[in-house]
């Protein structure tokens, strides 16, 4: 078994895997050559093509895990939500009341997104040919997550929209939180019959939301999905962002994994769930710096994460502007990093 | 003494007092039509019509406090940085090393702007004749906030550039903190001696940072503001915004009160932060909701808030599209709540 889904099933690993959050993308200089030629959309829905974007960082870094290159919002159109891309996902027509609840379809693991599935096939025939020691990671986004965006309609940086249709039609929310699940389960369950080793759920808005609120229409939507993945036995990943205040609710889901931002050090989470995997949590500025501080703040997650099973990452996606040459200091400062010496100390 | 400023002196008053965070402003309809005519900095920097947008909410909501109509960013300018509002602050040339922190002046407190000082007079002078009851708050950005802009340039959702900064210059950016410190004491200074009863310093971009960095870059700054202004013996109120998991660091600050956003519940804050003054905490999200239901989460917050002294206030600034009628209701409910009856229950 690789590396990864050996500390994500547990084990108290002799060095960390490490991956990047987002390591598929702009800051690669070969997926802006791609981006040149073909629209993001076009590369994420062309399994050849999102086959490619996802192995770039494999073959320049080594990475232990490779991540589906895709989008959260890639199960809404099925759904009978149509998206545009401005850059950022905007819906053409976004939630707003019961009736646009009560009109969405709940589309069949067959249905939601058969260019994902044959991406995941040619990925992972080609890493197990050229990269056997990579693990290839599926991913979606939390009911929560995708509810904020069907009901806003875009990116915001307050979500007020949302915040008050929770409030306005509590019935309608959960009705739509019910079908994001569905979906979601559909989706996921598609992508491990596919080829995925383990999946990440992203709730990378939960944070906006306090403990009572996230308790209500989070975390039982998240446990859903989970919960419906359970009998496939690949680890689970959950990462609820800016969820320092939520860590109660967060640790008690069922999942192998938690994905943790950089705000918290890993040790206060491995108190709250000591039984999960903590994957994480460099600041992505970190990788902005000069290379030697970068080193430090790199060894010193590594040291907070020893004491239990540790997949490196960052607390967040990869900025655009980060140097290649920087994930690379990354990946050597993480690789030469003998857990087990360390914890001897 | 004002039941605003005995709550803020740590007393445990019968009623809440009550004030909105972005009071004045783009909610309601009066400001509107006063910014038809005039643009944002000419509001902020003509005392009249400064004092005119401070008391629109006095006048309509009869509120505990009114909050000085300004923006953090008022002290760059005298600073050498100048702004542009494009309608959110933009900086026409952003600090990017040492050589522009060195060039940086910090204003005495006659200098750094007369015009609120003019305003805040006029305010005293109207609020004793027509409010008696409600008290004059100052405010202003911490150092760490204010440094977040003047370097980042404009607002941003990661302020990566000023995250790599503290990184790539940390002893640029020490001498900038120490500069907007010692700016903001001037600023901060120049408020109480014109008249202001009360001052609040709002960390906004606090939570952006672990809490390692923020011990670095932010507590010793914002400390540093707040111990400069304690021989003026008015009450000190701290926002550090999202920063539930800055707890630590924030109660120990030299301050009577702590602002608290909505996410994290007063009753956790009051555990760490015992002996000062709780002000918040309402999601500015639940006043666009129904107003039965926002009455529901008022009074949830006021009984959050027994047991100490409690200001009751947002959790973040209002939202623009509030109903005025929404803000009435919150008002009313706060007026109504009797904290020591309830507290006897």
């Amino acid at each position: 078994m690789s590396l990864l889904l050996r500390a994500l099933n547990g084990e108290d690993t002799p060095r960390a895997p490490v991956w990047v959050m987002r390591q598929a993308g702009r800051h690669l200089p070969e997926y802006r050559a791609l981006k040149e030629r073909h629209d993001f959309w076009t590369l994420a829905r062309t399994p050849d093509l999102t086959a490619e974007v996802t192995l770039q960082p494999v073959r320049r870094y080594a990475m232990d895990g490779a991540i589906l290159f895709s989008d959260i919002m890639t199960p809404l159109p099925p759904m009978g939500l149509d998206l545009d891309f401005r850059p950022g996902p905007v819906l053409t027509a976004p939630v707003r009341d019961r009736a646009a609840v009560d009109a969405l379809r709940v589309p069949s693991e067959d249905e939601v997104a058969p260019f994902v599935a044959d991406a995941i096939r040619l990925l992972r025939a080609e890493l197990e040919r050229d990269h056997p020691g990579t693990a290839l990671l599926g991913f979606g986004g939390s009911p929560l997550t995708l509810a904020t965006y069907a009901v806003e309609g875009s990116g915001s940086k307050e979500y007020a929209r949302f915040r008050a249709f929770l409030r306005s039609e509590p019935d309608a929310a959960h009705a739509l939180l019910g079908k994001l699940a569905d979906t979601s389960i559909a989706y996921l369950r598609m992508q491990v019959n596919a080829g995925a080793q383990a999946v990440q759920l992203f709730d990378s808005w939960a944070g906006l939301h306090d403990a009572a609120t996230y308790a209500r229409f989070g975390a039982p939507y998240a446990k859903r999905v989970l919960d419906g993945l359970a009998d496939l036995k690949v680890p689970r990943i959950y990462l609820a962002l800016d969820g320092a205040h939520l860590e109660r609710e967060v640790a008690a889901l069922p999942c192998e994994a938690l994905s943790v931002d950089w705000r918290r050090p890993l040790g206060a989470w491995r108190a709250v769930a000591p039984a999960k995997t903590l994957q994480g949590n460099l600041d992505p500025a970190a990788l902005l710096g000069p290379h030697d501080a970068l080193e430090e703040e790199v060894r010193g997650v590594l040291r907070a994460g020893l004491g239990g099973a540790h997949v490196f990452n960052l607390g967040h996606g990869i900025f655009p502007q980060s140097d290649p040459a920087a994930v690379e200091r990354l990946v050597a400062t993480v690789r030469g990093f003998d857990r087990h010496a360390q914890a001897a100390r």
